[in-house]
């Protein structure tokens, strides 16, 4: 395995290269990073893992400096799964000047998580869209626990004409149900027991639905009062169109329900994908 | 000569090739064009020319709808050059969905030719952005003529990491100095003999730094008011930095004059490089 840190180098490792997979990371890689290495080798020959703390998709208040950062383990985990290049570029290297190139989005964008989160995917979509161009990958990973990022990555790929293969990961989760996700090592312990609530309210929601419950407004509200009464705040509970994420209506055949909580001082996000029974 | 309409059977041509030149064009060619051909061809081994009148460009008023459309004689001049490849897509082909995903562009894409059209270079930048990644070439070129276009190009290729050479063409000129451009053919007799007036009144501010005059303030001035006496309605005359096109200071080393100005219902734009001789 190859630690790569400058863009020359990689480029010039990556020539020789015609089936190249991209997972694009953040580090303190988990199961649910690994999930997406693997899912990357069987469908390439040559898996590129970026680790970046991408600075552009931090609000001021969020956690930038004390994100968790684990290079060492990082590359650990990825050498033992045989990965053939990590590629770590420092901030000098992805932004050597202020970054004014950067990408507007559809109105997707400004919803659920950028509703909360101002500006947030304009940071994301931007280092993607970097990442993309200096990788050059035929195929592109992304977990769908980031469902709303995965949705707008393909957005992307098809109107700026990336030719890319966009896929998706399923989100894996702890034995308790709860989203693997860097950001629950800052749960405490009571908090790490209660954290699983929030895929279980989710689940509840789609469990309704499939019994044919119909007023989505209702789910919704059953299930911020669940998370209020065990001492969550809750962001958004929503039902969506699976495409546009857009509020779904009850004619919507793939839905997504996903929701966004804190817990303390932790935000937590998880989704579940939910398609209709065919109509009779 | 291949002419391609679909970006699928495009793709497929381009596959095998290791040396490709993009050179995007808007059609209705003239001498300018071909000579940066030309250059494509002197660099690689595969020139792809892309013709396509870009809606995104035009501002509401703008000439969209009379833009000079000659595809036949277009194909026919390039397949005389013994071009590769034409690319010609459709509307629908470029912009299936509305084209949500844009770019912000850097400050200097308000100034000059930005300040007069506003959403211009959004609507140019965009589409580039799209034919870089249908064509992934290994250069591509953009003539001098438009040079605040070709900057904005050159920094958007370094910013969003896009492994493209860009090439730029000195712009061509007929024998009385008018640069070359297809809004030329929207001239009559009396405007055409005129017209040579704004290459005249940027080589005369060259000129005359050249000869030690350092109050840029004074030749702008100048310049509008030679161009005003002919019956021209100037937009601008500026001497900028070549690379950021702010204002030039005395100290700059390297210049772009630039001037827009209007002659009857036709804009034309012009400019001139010229670097300062070094101090002694």
């Amino acid at each position: 395995m190859e630690i790569i840190t400058s863009i020359t180098t990689l480029r010039a490792r990556l020539q020789a290269e015609t089936s190249i997979a991209l997972v694009p990371t953040m580090g303190n890689l988990h199961a649910g990073h690994l999930s997406l290495v693997r899912l990357a080798q069987q469908h390439t020959t040559c898996t590129v893992v970026s680790i970046f703390v991408n600075r552009l998709q931090f609000l001021p208040h969020e956690d930038f400096d004390r994100y968790p950062r684990t290079a060492v383990e990082d590359c650990q985990l990825l050498k033992e799964m045989d990965v053939n290049i990590v590629f770590m570029p420092d901030e000098k290297t992805l932004y050597p000047v202020p970054q004014e190139f950067r990408l507007t989005l559809p109105a997707m964008a400004d919803t659920l998580e950028g509703a909360f989160r101002p500006g947030f995917f304009n940071g994301v979509m931007t280092v993607v869209l970097k990442l993309f161009n200096i990788t050059q990958p035929q195929v592109a990973i992304f977990g769908k626990k980031d469902y709303q990022q995965l949705q707008l990555v393909r957005q992307m790929v098809e109107q700026l004409n990336l030719p890319i293969e966009i896929i998706a990961g399923d989100t894996i989760r702890a034995e308790d149900g709860l989203a693997l996700s860097s950001r629950n090592r800052y749960l405490d312990a009571a908090e790490r027991q209660e954290a699983s609530r929030l895929a279980a309210v989710l689940a509840q929601i789609k469990n309704n639905i499939a019994s044919g419950e119909r007023n989505f407004g209702k789910l919704r509200q059953q299930a911020s009062q669940t998370l209020a009464a065990h001492g969550w705040q809750s962001n958004y509970i929503a039902i969506c169109n699976q495409q546009t994420l857009s509020p779904a209506i009850p004619d919507d055949g793939h839905l997504a329900i996903l929701g966004a909580a804190r817990l303390g001082q932790t935000r937590l996000i998880d989704n579940i994908e939910f398609s209709m029974p065919a109509a009779e």
